[in-house]
C-alpha cells in the first residue's frame, strides 16, 4: 500500500487567507526588531478584565464527573470543517490552524466535533474571534466540563469571574526570562490537581504587533511517548509522578499574596491513554513534576532530565503561534505541554484563559501510540529507534 | 523618553499576503497530520541538483580575502526594501520576512542592502523565488565572497557545481531523528574551517506541503550572547574553542564515501564581533565545537552544556521556519544556528545551498552586545540577568 | 632548586601503629561483606547522648565576635605534634592522622597548632580518644568560638547539651540512600548560618565495626579552587550563591518536629579567604547552596552542576575515613564538604558533633591559591588547567 | 531470624597490624601536604618493567576458551584464609584486605579461593608482596586464564613480557587531571574486547610514600546493580552497550605511538552474571561506553549519564587504597571499575599488570542481585528503593 494520502489532491485554486492577515506594511517604515508600540487610552477596553488577586479562601477540590464530548465528535470532523474556509496542520506531530469559523456560535455537534480535534491534533487554532468575549469563552468551557478555579494567580477585576486566569504584562514589566530555565517553563496547566484540565482556551486581547514577540510554543505529549524507546515505554508505564502545588503556592506567598486554596500533591502515572483518541502519551510536566515515585532519587533526577530535554528540545513535537489581538488557542493539556516565550517588552500583553477538569489520568494498558496507529493506518514506514548506528552528521 | 517606537504607524490598510499563500483547502478533504504526497514523475525536473558523492580530492583551503558587503549597505535598506510589498519580523530577536522581492534580480545596491539585512536579523527569508535558480543563486553568493565548497556532503549532479551543497531526502528514506540528539544538531555551517561562512542561502526546490513537516528553526548568537551574565561574557570572551570536522569526516568514511578535503580543527574565539552590526555573538556550535581551550575537560563540559541549553532551549533566540516549494532563506553563519527537523515522512526533500568564506572570527573588545545597543537607542529597559529573586510561576 | 622535600629523611626504623588497631581476626571465621554485630544491652551506656527533638523555641542568631586560634599556632605545630607518635597525610590536598595524642588534655599552645593544622590540612583523625567525653569535646569547641546550636537535628536527651548534634541509626533503621543523590549528601555544616562554622569535631561512641561500613568522606574546597580555571576563578570570585536553610526545616515540619529556629538564608561569597592559611578556597556546599546571586537561573544550574561534579568525583580531593570506636574527627568546615555514607545496616552507629561559630566568610583579593603557595615554596610543576590536548587514556 | 552474624564472635584479643605498616614518622619533621622525595639512582632497580612502545603489529583477538578458577575454590576460602594472618573488608559492598600470604608461594588450592574471593569481594589487596615479582606474577595470571596483551599502551623494556601493561609517571611529569573528567576515567579494564578480562593484578613497584596520593578506587557494579530500581534492572536487562577501544587508538596515533592491534568495538550486555558467584552485575564503563544499542541517542545519554553518576559518586560502592611499595591488588574486571587519582607529583610511580581473558559476557535471567541474596542469607532489612519520600537532611 503506498504511504500517505496519495489522492484526491486536496488543494484547489483559491488563494487562502494566510497565518497573519495584518494590514501591509510600508517598508521603508521598518526598523529591524522593533515594533510601534501600542497606545492605550485609559479607561482601557479590557479593564474589566485586568487581574487582582482577591484576598478569599476555597475548599480544597473535590471529585467531578467528566464525560469527554469528544467522543460525540464525528471522525472527519464534518460538523466543525464543513463550515471552515480553510485548515491546515503546523506539522504531522501537533498543531492545526481553522479559518472562518466563529466560536461564538457554534453548535453543539461543532463542539463535539472540536473537542475530538482538539484531542487529536494537541492544539488548534483560531484567528481573529471578536466576537467570542470572555461570557462566550466561559460558556463554551462549561459545555466540555466543570471549570477549574486557579489557587493564585489572578482573575478578573469583574466579579464572578473566578473561574478564570488572566495573563497580564503591562508596558512596564521588566524581562524576567532570568528567573527560569527554559525548559522549567513547559508545563502542562495544574497538573498538580486531582483532574487537571482538558480543553483549554487562551485568547489574547491585547499583545505585541505582528513579530514583537511573545509567542507561545505547544510540545506534543503523544509525540514525545513515540520518542521513547519500546523499553523505556515500558519502564515509564509502571511508574507515577509527584506533581506538586508547592512551589508556585510558595512564590505567590513571598510576594505577598493570599494562596487561594491550599497547595495539593498529586500522583499521577507518567503513561496514560487519551479517552478520546485512544492514543498513550506522556503524561510529564517540566514545572510541576517533583519526583518520579518508587525509584531512587538519583535514577528519578536523570529521567526528568530525558523527559525534560525531550520535552523542550524536540522541534518534531512543537508548535509555535505567533499571536495577534483577538486571537485563540484552544489545547488539550492532557496531551500537551506550553511554553510561553520572553522579549516582548515594552508592549502591553493581556489574555484570558478557562478550562476544564477532565478526567483523572490513568492508562489503559490496551490503547495505542500516535506514530504506531498512523502507521498502521496510512501504510507509513516506521522512524528507527536505535541511535547507535553511523552518524553521518551533512549539517 | 518613551520606550520603543510610538510613530509614525507603520501599518496601513492594505491586506497583506500572508506566510502561507497557498491554494485553499477543502476542509473536509483534512486528514489530521496527513498531507497528500506529491508524485514525481521521472525524469524529475530537478534530477540535475541531485546528490553525487565524487570520489575527488581537494587541497586545503587557504586564506582568501573578503570585503563584507554589508558595510555597503544603506542603514535603512531603502534600496532592498523600497521594492518590498511587505516585510515583518519573526520576533524582536531574529527573523524577518520579505514579499515582493526577486533574488534573481538584485541590483547591486539591494544586494548590500540584502546583506546588511541578513547581518543585522541573523536570517531573512522570501516566498515563492522560482526565478532564482542555482545559477542565479551561485551569482549571488559570489557576489557576497569566496564560496565554499563542502568536503563531504553531496554536489549536484550535473559537472561544476562543486559549490553547491545538496540536501535530499527521498520518500522512502527512514527517520533518522533516534541518531542524534537534537541539541547537536544544532549548528552553524562548516564552523571548523579557518574562515567560516557569512551569507548563506538555502533553497527548497521539492518539499513536503504545509503542514507536512520539516521546518528549520535558527537561533540568534546575538541574542545568545546577551542571555549571558555580565562575568560570564568576560569569562567566554578571554577564551577560544576547538571546531573539529573530524566526526563529520568520519561519518562519511564509515559510509564508505570519498572525503574530497581532509578533516581540519580550527580555534575560534567564543565571542566574535559581527563587522557589519559591530555586535558581539557567542561564536558556539553544538554539532561541531568538541572543546574549550585552556580550562579542564570537566570545566568545558559543563560551559559546553550551558551554551547548548541557551542555544538549543530559549524560545526567544529561535526563528521557525515553514518552507514551501521555492522558498528561500538566507542567513549569516558567523551569528546563528539552526537545526533541521525530521518528521516529514513519506514526502520527498530537496534543497540546494551556496554559501560564502567570511572574515577569520575575531573579538573586537570594543564592540556592544545587541540588547544593550537597542535599549540605548531605543531607550527601552534592560533585560534583568539576576535569576535569584523569588519566583512567581503563574503558569 | 629540586622538587618537593629531599631531606631530611622523615622516617625511622620504628615500626608504627596503623590506621586500624583492631583486634585480630580468626581469619577463618570471615564471611565476605558482614560482621558480627555488636550487641548493646539497656540501658545503653550512651543513653544520655541519645537524641530527642525538644518543642522549644530560640530567636535568630545574632553576630558574635571571632578571634581565630589557629593564627596564635605554631607554623610547624612544634606543641601539638612533638606529643605525637605519628603523623601522617591521607593524601597531599586533605587528611592528617595523628597517633599519641590525648584530646582531653591539651594545652592551650597544642589547641592553638591544632587549629592551625586543621585550617591546614582540611581534617584531622584522631583514634580511641576514650577520655575525650561530650564535656571535654564542648569544652575544646568552646576554646575555640562560640558554640552552635542546630534548629532541627536532635539534640542529646541529657538536659543543658543543646549545642551538642546527635548522629543516631538505630539496628533497625532503614537504608535511606534512595531518598539522596549521593551528590546532595556532600555538605559543609550549616553553611545557611551568618557565620558558618570553623573548628568541628565528630566523635563516634558506637559503630560499625572494621568494615561495616559508614565511613565518611571529605572534600577539600582548597583543592577544588584550584580545579578550577584560572578565567572561572576569577568569574566565581565575582559571585555569592544563596545558602538556604529552608529544606532542612521543611523536612523536619513534615515529619512532625518542631524547628527550633527560624530557617535563614544568607549569601555569602563563592570564593572565600582562610584567615589562617591566607588560602582562598571554594565556598560551595552541593546541600545547601540554592542559586548564585546575579546570574540568570540556567546559568547558575550549570555552574552549580560544574561545581558539584568537582566536590564529588574529583579523588584527589577527598579523604575518606573508616571509623572505630572513640574515633574523632576534627575538621574545618570553611575549607571542606563531607559525606556520609550508607550501607552498614544493621549496625547501631551513633555519634556527636561540636562546633564553633567563625568570622562572616569573606573574600581577600590578595589571598593565594593552597596549589600556588605550595608549587612556589616548593618548587613544584604546576599542574596544567588545559583540557584541551590528545587524550592518551592508558586506563 | 535476628539480622546480620551475630555470633560466634569473630575477633581475638591479638592486635592486627594495621592496614598502613611504615616505619615511623618523627612528628616534628612533618610538612603538611608534602613528603620525602626518594631519590632514584640509575640504574634504577626495576629498569627493565619501565615501558617501551614496539612498533609490531599483532593480529586480531580470537576466541579462547575459559574455565573460571573460581568455580574449584573453597566456598568459605578455607585453604587462603588458613593461611592468612588478618583478613578484613572495607565495607560491606567492596575491597577486602589480607595478610600474612604471599601470593608467590600458592598452592592451587589457595589460588583457586584466591579468584573465588575475588569473584566475590571485587577486589582484593595484599600488603608487601616482595616476593611477587613480574614472572610469579606472570605466573598466576596464567594460572586464572589466557593472558591479555594491550593494544596500545606501553610493554617492560625486557622482552617477551608483551603480556605486562606498565604504568609509570616520571618525577618530572605534568599533572595531568585537566585532560580528563574524573568520572571519565571510572574504568574497567580492555572492556571492548570481546573476552574481557576477569582477575587482574597490579602490583606497585615504586610510588609516592605513605600520603603522596595516587591512590587507587574501586567501584562494584554488582553494587552499582543494586543502585537501581527493580524496573531500571529490567530495562537494563533487555540492552546491550558498545564497548571502543577506538578513542584509545586515536589518542595513541596522535601521540605518534604504533597502535600494535586495529581498534575493535565489541557489543556486550549492561547487566551481566558472574559465573562464581551467580550474582547479576552491571557491566558498564565510563571509559569505554560510546551507546546503548537500540535506544535513541537521546535516551542513550542521558542513561550514560545516570550509570556515570552511580558509579562515580556512590561512596558505599567504592574502595579506596593508599598503595605502599611492594603491594599487590587483585580485581576482578567483571565486576568493577576502577580510577587513578592524579596528585603524586614530583614521586616516581611505576606498576605493573597482568590480567586474563575471561568468558564472554553473558546474563543468566535467574541469577540473583548480590544485595538480595545476602538479604535472604543473612535476614537483612532491604534497602528501599523509593526516593519519593521526605528528605529529612540532617546534615
Amino acid at each position: 500500500m503506498a504511504p500517505g494520502l496519495v489522492e484526491p489532491p486536496r488543494y484547489n485554486e483559491v488563494p487562502s487567507v494566510g497565518i497573519k492577515t495584518l494590514p501591509k506594511i510600508n517598508a521603508l517604515n521598518y526598523t529591524p526588531g522593533r515594533n510601534v508600540v501600542e497606545k492605550h487610552s485609559e479607561p482601557y477596553e479590557h479593564d474589566d478584565l485586568r487581574g487582582r488577586f482577591p484576598d478569599v479562601h476555597w475548599p480544597p477540590l473535590t471529585e467531578v464527573s467528566y464525560n469527554d464530548k469528544g467522543h460525540l465528535g464525528d471522525p472527519q470532523f464534518k460538523n466543525l470543517l464543513g463550515s471552515a474556509s480553510d485548515v491546515f496542520d503546523y506539522n504531522p506531530k501537533i498543531g492545526t490552524e481553522i479559518h472562518g469559523i466563529d466560536l461564538a456560535t457554534l453548535t453543539d455537534a461543532q463542539k463535539n466535533d472540536l473537542a475530538r480535534l482538539i484531542a487529536t491534533r494537541g492544539v488548534v487554532f483560531f484567528r481573529n474571534q471578536k466576537n467570542f468575549d470572555i461570557d462566550a469563552q466561559l460558556k463554551l468551557g462549561s459545555y466540555f466540563g466543570t471549570l477549574h478555579s486557579h489557587a493564585t494567580t489572578c482573575v478578573p477585576k469583574r466579579e464572578g469571574l473566578e473561574n478564570v486566569h488572566v495573563v497580564y504584562t503591562g508596558e512596564d514589566s521588566p524581562d524576567l526570562r532570568a528567573l527560569f530555565t527554559p525548559t522549567f517553563l513547559w508545563h502542562s496547566d495544574v497538573t498538580y490537581e486531582i483532574q487537571p484540565p482538558s480543553y483549554t482556551s487562551l485568547k489574547v486581547l491585547t499583545g505585541p504587533p505582528r513579530g514583537g514577540g511573545g509567542d507561545t510554543l505547544w510540545s506534543s505529549q503523544y509525540a514525545a511517548y513515540d520518542m521513547l524507546s519500546t523499553p523505556m515505554q515500558k519502564y515509564l508505564e509502571g511508574l507515577t509522578a509527584i506533581h506538586s502545588a508547592d512551589l508556585q503556592a510558595q512564590g505567590s506567598r513571598d510576594m505577598g499574596r493570599t494562596v487561594r486554596r491550599e497547595p495539593v500533591t498529586n500522583e499521577h502515572p507518567l503513561i496514560r491513554t487519551n479517552p478520546v483518541t485512544g492514543w498513550k502519551s506522556l503524561f510529564y510536566c517540566p514545572g510541576f513534576v517533583t519526583k518520579i515515585v518508587g525509584i531512587p532519587k538519583t535514577e528519578s533526577d536523570h529521567i526528568i532530565s530525558y523527559l525534560n530535554e525531550i520535552v523542550a528540545t524536540s522541534p518534531e513535537l512543537h508548535a509555535r503561534f505567533q499571536w495577534n489581538k483577538d486571537d485563540v488557542a484552544f489545547w488539550d493539556n492532557r496531551v500537551c505541554n506550553h511554553s510561553a516565550s520572553y522579549g516582548f517588552m515594552p508592549h502591553r500583553r493581556h489574555a484570558v484563559r478557562v478550562c476544564c477538569q477532565a478526567e483523572k489520568p490513568y492508562l489503559d494498558p490496551n490503547s495505542k501510540s500516535q506514530e504506531d496507529d498512523l502507521a498502521e493506518r496510512y501504510g507509513l514506514r516506521k522512524a528507527t529507534k536505535d541511535g547507535s548506528g553511523v552518524v553521518n552528521y551533512n549539517d
